[in-house]
């Protein structure tokens, strides 16, 4: 992700892990069709792509009132993930856009770094960790927030194994984490989403860690779908469930997790893939793109300021007063 | 499934939803191949379908020890499921090969009738149910298990919706489940795998039923991979996990669910999607195509002679002096 003068430059996940293609977004419909179709991806990384998205609106656009309501298109653009909306709202209020465009990119980069620090401690030498959905360098434009922490711990001679959901329907287990995971040197083990359950069991897992498309005041989870599923398998084997996500991710104007908005996405996600149709045509789907994972069902919250642990009604309002790590 | 005098023919599964091709098995490779590669696939079907090939096979070949050699071929081409062991160890033992394949087959279909009968007293009017892998016609030669209790239910006006996992990674789910839930004129929802912890809270699910390819004789359940983790979710939320099997799943030979084999399958299953791979080349892969779920998750088993309760101990040892429905 880069800015490019007189457009935003990115990578178009979706043609990953077979093909390398980097794409200029020059316009408000590009921006947002590259948000909502996916071709970038990951909470932290659309809060980046779309303040860098609004510097160039600002660029281009000289009325305000046009201005604003390219920006309010690009802030709508994906319901669930907070750091979108979180990440307009900062460049609108800045002075000089591109700066504070910026100046979110490098924060990206500082607070992944610290998550991967502090994650370091949870991680034992060896640990078998399971993970669900991208959350390396693809998806934030910084270091990663789960996977990141594994990276560290790859780094940090622990050598963790590490078993990845392939994550269903879009396949961002299978298609970026085998590559990042490959790229850091990390033994990586592909499964299916349905298999998570018995890996954590037959496999003899130590930790889940995952990341966050928004966190509520309370240490509700919204995230990829499947994440419930997860930490109610977790919680059965008593394997700890961490989750790894920058301040930006937690919405304090939220009580609860009942209260974010769930994105569902097209049926054809789920009944094709690629070019192929794998389900009767006209099949009823239902697809929601995230779900919540309550708190209780939360070990830990690894974040750039440290370990949050329960009560989350205490730990986690307090991020309000966290200053910013660049000054 | 039928005899066709010289060949066993039947219906190439792996070609649904969009293609019904017929196929016509006439050695004992094609016998073989066909169980091996799913195109036969179900635990129940597979046992019919290895009872009619072992009965060619006889009819084939006339030296004896090659005759038994073939036959053990067919008796081994998957591990898990029991029934086909079940069956070909039936026609091995009877005067007349054929004879004995088409009672197997003639008692499958009274049998799953029987099943889809006594399960009808566990489903509510209007129930919302969610299911895993394909348990109906196409996986028993009869009218199913699992599927066969929920179409019963909705020819006795109760109207169930359904919620159909996708069954990664071959499928079964959205590919036969969906066409034969339509076809009863069962209003059938698609879900991905990792959807089915939020569906069974958002969605407010009623009951989950599934089948199974081993029963152990203290009521541990192998079957499709994501059963273990449905059995968890389930009991998380309180709700019913029921298993219908025949007599002829269950294993009274073993005692827990440790001690049935469980088959891992090619890598490729998980790192391709049809023509298209979705992960990078030579991915490490842990594809196992079943799970055990322990009794404890499971409320109670749906057999063709009533409906089995705890302790398990004692009503599934019971099956052993079950007489057969055929008399």
């Amino acid at each position: 992700m880069a800015w490019d003068g007189d457009a935003v430059r990115y990578l178009d996940q979706r043609f990953l892990p077979h093909e390398v293609r980097y794409v200029r977004a020059q316009s408000t419909d590009d921006i947002v069709a590259a948000i909502e179709s996916l071709a970038v991806r990951g909470a932290p990384c659309i809060g980046v792509f779309g303040a860098y998205g609004v510097a160039l609106l600002r660029q281009n656009i000289s009325g305000d009132a046009e201005f604003l309501a390219a920006a309010q298109r690009v802030r709508e653009a994906r319901p669930t993930a907070v750091n979108l909306a979180w990440a307009v709202d900062r460049v609108l209020r800045a002075d000089d856009a591109l700066r504070e465009a910026r100046a979110i990119h490098d924060e990206q980069i500082a607070v992944d770094a610290a998550i991967a620090r502090n994650g370091l401690a949870l991680i034992p030498k060896g640990a078998r960790i399971l993970t669900h959905c991208n959350t390396g360098p693809l998806a934030t434009a910084g270091g990663g927030t789960a996977l990141g922490v594994v990276i560290a711990a790859q780094r940090g001679a622990k050598h963790p194994r590490v078993f990845v959901d392939e994550t269903r329907p879009l396949l961002q287990g299978a298609r970026l984490n085998v590559l990042e995971l490959r790229e850091a040197g990390v033994d990586a083990v592909l499964i299916v989403d349905a298999a998570a359950a018995v890996t954590m069991k037959e496999q003899r897992i130590d930790l889940v860690i995952v990341g966050a498309d928004r966190i509520a005041r309370n240490g509700d989870v919204a995230n990829k779908i499947g994440t419930y599923s997860l930490a109610i398998a977790a919680a059965h084997h008593g394997i700890p469930f961490y989750v790894a996500a920058p301040r930006s991710t937690f919405d304090l104007n939220i009580g609860r997790g009942s209260e974010i908005p769930i994105e569902e996405r097209a049926s054809r996600e789920v009944t094709s893939f690629g070019a192929t149709s794998v389900a009767p045509d006209g099949a009823a789907v239902y697809n929601p793109a995230f779900d919540v994972t309550p708190a209780h069902l939360v070990t830990a919250f690894v974040t750039e300021y440290g370990i949050l642990h329960p009560p989350y009604a205490e730990s986690i309002p307090a991020l309000e007063f966290a200053p910013s790590l660049l000054v």
